[in-house]
C-alpha cells in the first residue's frame, strides 16, 4: 500500500515453516523473526534509545490509545513525530488502541461507527473510529499502523466472538478504505480476531486477505486462555496467511511460545513479559526464569546469565541485582529490563541464524532441553500498560 | 597515612583562595575542585557506572550506615569490595554513617564508646564505635574513610554543640589510633564539627590538624541553618585548614554554594540536591532551576539546557521529559538525574579551568549573572537517603 514498505522472505527453513525475512521501511529494516519491545508511553520502560540499539532492537511497538490520552498526538506531531519525540530512529509499529479501550477504559459503548469510552486517566469522553485511530497514528508518524479492532475477551461465547469479529471486519474495511487518503510512507496491517473458534478465525483470515494488507496480525490471544488453545489457534492461522506478507502474533509471549510460533512461520512479536517481569525481579535466562530477590542470590557473584553477552551480564552480579531490588533502587528496573530484553534479542538472532542454516529444529530441541519452562508468572493480559 | 593516597595543589587562583589540585588514590586520580555524586546504597540513583564515567565522574560517595544495614559489608567484601560489587572503578569515599545514625535510626543512645541504635529497616539493634565504622569501611574497600562523628542538629544550643564536639573529638582520636591497624591503601579524613559557633569550629580545626589526617571535612552544615550562617562558617573554617590537604565541604550544596566555597578554597563536595531534585522533576541549568512538569514545557522542544553538552540535552526535549514525568515513567528519573549530574560536572570542570587561567572571579561573576538563584526546593537535610 505504501511505496516504501516492503517485505520479502529471505530463506525458509528446510524442515519447518520457520522463515527469515526482511521488512524495509522509511526508518530502516527489520530482520524477521523479530521481537518488538513495548514502548506504550513513548518509552520502553527504564530503557533509553541507546540501550535499545545496543541490544540490537530494530523495531518497537507503541500505543495509539496511550499516546492519544497523554501527551496527545498534536504535541508529538509538533515535535516532529514519535520517532523524533522519543529519539528513536528505528522502526515503530503502533497498536490501534482497540485492545486498550476494551481492557483499560471505563464506560465503553461500541457502535457500528466506533467505540465511545472514558479516558482511564481523567475520565474525559473519547470516541474512537477506524478513521480516527489511523489519523492519530498518522500524526504520530509511525511506520506500521494497526486498524481499530474489537478483541474478544476470554472466555467468550461463540456468538459474542462472532459479533466482535463482525465489528472488527467492518472496521477493517473502513480502515482499508480510509488509509490511502493519508500521506506518507506507512503500512497498514490487518488484525485477525475470532477468539478460540477455528471457523471464526478462518473466516477472519479470508476476509483480511481479500483486503490485501501490508501484513497480518493474529490478535486476541494471550488473554488468559489455556496455552494449548493459544498454540492451536496459532498453528491454525499462521499457514493460512499469505506467505509473502509479515505475520505478527500480538501479545505473545514467553520464550517457549516464540519458538513454537516461529516454527510455524510467525515473523513479529510483542509482549510485556520481558519488561514487566524484569521490573519485579523475574529475569529470563537461557536456563529459564530466575527470581532475583530469592535468598540464594544474596551471595551469588555470577552474572544473571553466564551465557549472556549483554552489558549487564558482563558488568554486574546476581548479588548486586538482588541488593538493588531489595533496596528499591531504580537501577534495578533498568538493569533487569536491559538484560531480559537483550536475552529476547539474542534468542531471535540465534533463531534467525538457525533458520538460515536450515537447523531451526535442532536449535529448538537444544533450546527446550535447556530452558526450563515454568508456569506463567504474569497471568494477566499483557496489552494494557507495560 | 596510606602510601598511595596523595594530594597536591596544582595551581592557586591569583585573585582568590580557589585552587586546583589532584588527589591520587589506588583507584585513579581526582581533579579538584570536584563534586561527588551520592551513591548511598551502592548506586547513584538511576545512573549506571557507564553513565557516571560519561559525564566525567571521578569520585563518588557511598555510605557506611546504609551498606552495613543492607546488604551488609560481608557480602560486599565477598564480592571483592564495593568497587567490584557496584562495578565502579573510580574513587570511592565512604561516609561514616554518623549523620545517618542521628537522622534516620531509631532509639539512639550515645555513650563515650559509641552509638547504640536500631536499624531503620528492620529495627535490629546495632552498636557503632569509631573502630567498627572503620572496620566496615575497610571491608567495603573504599579509598577514603570518614570517622564516626556526632553531628549537631540545627538548631542546637552552644552547650549541646560543645558536648557533641567533645564526643566527635574523642571518637576522632580513637579513629586515628585504630586506623593504622587496617591493611591496604586507604585515607582517613577528619570531620570538623561545632555547628554555627565560631569558637567551637576553631577548636575543632586545631584538634583535627594536630592529628595529621589525610584530609579535612567540614561537617554539620546544610542542615537547615540560614544560608548566611552556612557561608560564614565555611569562610571561617576553610582558611584554617592545612593548605596541602584536601578540604571537603559535606552536604553542600546548590551551585551557588559550590561557587562560594570554591572561591574560599574548598576541594570536594557531595550533595543530594542534584539527584534528588532531578527525580522529582526539578532540573539544574546554567540559567537556574526549572520545574519540568510545568505546563509551558508541554510544547517546549528545546533541550533541558540549550548550553549543556550532555547526552540527554543532545538527544531529548523538555516536552519529552515533561511527558515522561507526567506519565510516571522510570526513564524520567534517569534522564533528569543524568542531566543534572552532568551539569554539576561541567560546572566543576569550568571552575577548574578558570582557576588554572587565574580567572575564577570573572567566571564567578559571569556565572552568577546568568544563574538565577531560587529558594531551596529541598529544605530538608540531605545526608539521609538520596
Amino acid at each position: 500500500m505504501s511505496e516504501r514498505f516492503r517485505f520479502r522472505v529471505i530463506h525458509q527453513d528446510a524442515h519447518s515453516d520457520a522463515r527469515v525475512g526482511v521488512i524495509e521501511t522509511p526508518h530502516g529494516t527489520v530482520e524477521t523473526p523479530n521481537f518488538m519491545p513495548v514502548a506504550t508511553q513513548a518509552t520502553v520502560k527504564a530503557m533509553d534509545p541507546r540501550d535499545l540499539k545496543e541490544i540490537g532492537t530494530q523495531i518497537i511497538v507503541s500505543n495509539t490509545y496511550h499516546l492519544h490520552l497523554r501527551p496527545g498526538e498534536e504535541i508529538i506531531q509538533e515535535a516532529g513525530g514519535l520517532h523524533k519525540f522519543m529519539s528513536w530512529d528505528g522502526v515503530i509499529l503502533t497498536d490501534s488502541g482497540g485492545f486498550q479501550v476494551h481492557s483499560l477504559a471505563d464506560l465503553r459503548k461500541v457502535t457500528p461507527e466506533g467505540v465511545q469510552f472514558q479516558s482511564h486517566i481523567d475520565g474525559k469522553p473519547i470516541f474512537f473510529t477506524p478513521q480516527k485511530v489511523l489519523d492519530i497514528q498518522h500524526a504520530l508518524g509511525s511506520d506500521i499502523f494497526m486498524p481499530l479492532d474489537r478483541p474478544s475477551p476470554y472466555p467468550v461465547t461463540r456468538n459474542e466472538a462472532e459479533e466482535h469479529l463482525r465489528i472488527t471486519q467492518r472496521w477493517l474495511e473502513q480502515s482499508v478504505a480510509y488509509f490511502p487518503q493519508l500521506s506518507g510512507n506507512h503500512a497498514l496491517f490487518g488484525i485477525v480476531q475470532g477468539s478460540v473458534f477455528p471457523d471464526l478465525r478462518k473466516r477472519a483470515v479470508e476476509h483480511a486477505i481479500a483486503l490485501d494488507l501490508d501484513g497480518y496480525a493474529i490478535g486476541g490471544l494471550a488473554l488468559g486462555e489455556p496455552k494449548v488453545e493459544m498454540q492451536e489457534i496459532t498453528r491454525l492461522v499462521l499457514p493460512l496467511l499469505p506467505y509473502d506478507k509479515p505475520r505478527y502474533l500480538m501479545g505473545v509471549g514467553y520464550p517457549e511460545d516464540l519458538v513454537m510460533a516461529i516454527e510455524h512461520g510467525a515473523d513479529l512479536f510483542d509482549c510485556v513479559v520481558a519488561t514487566r517481569n524484569a521490573r519485579t525481579g523475574t529475569l529470563f535466562t537461557w536456563t529459564g526464569r530466575i527470581t532475583i530477590r530469592n535468598a540464594p542470590y544474596a551471595r551469588d557473584f555470577r552474572p544473571i546469565d553466564p551465557d549472556c553477552s549483554c552489558y549487564v551480564c558482563q558488568t554486574f552480579t546476581r548479588a548486586y541485582l538482588r541488593h538493588l531490588f531489595n533496596a528499591g533502587e531504580i537501577l534495578a528496573a533498568r538493569l533487569a529490563t536491559y538484560h531480559s530484553l537483550a536475552f529476547f534479542m539474542q534468542m531471535m538472532k540465534e533463531m534467525r541464524d538457525a533458520i538460515l542454516a536450515d537447523s531451526f529444529l535442532d536449535w529448538k530441541r537444544a533450546f527446550l532441553a535447556r530452558y526450563q519452562v515454568q508456569r506463567s508468572v504474569s497471568p494477566t493480559p499483557s496489552g494494557g500498560s507495560t
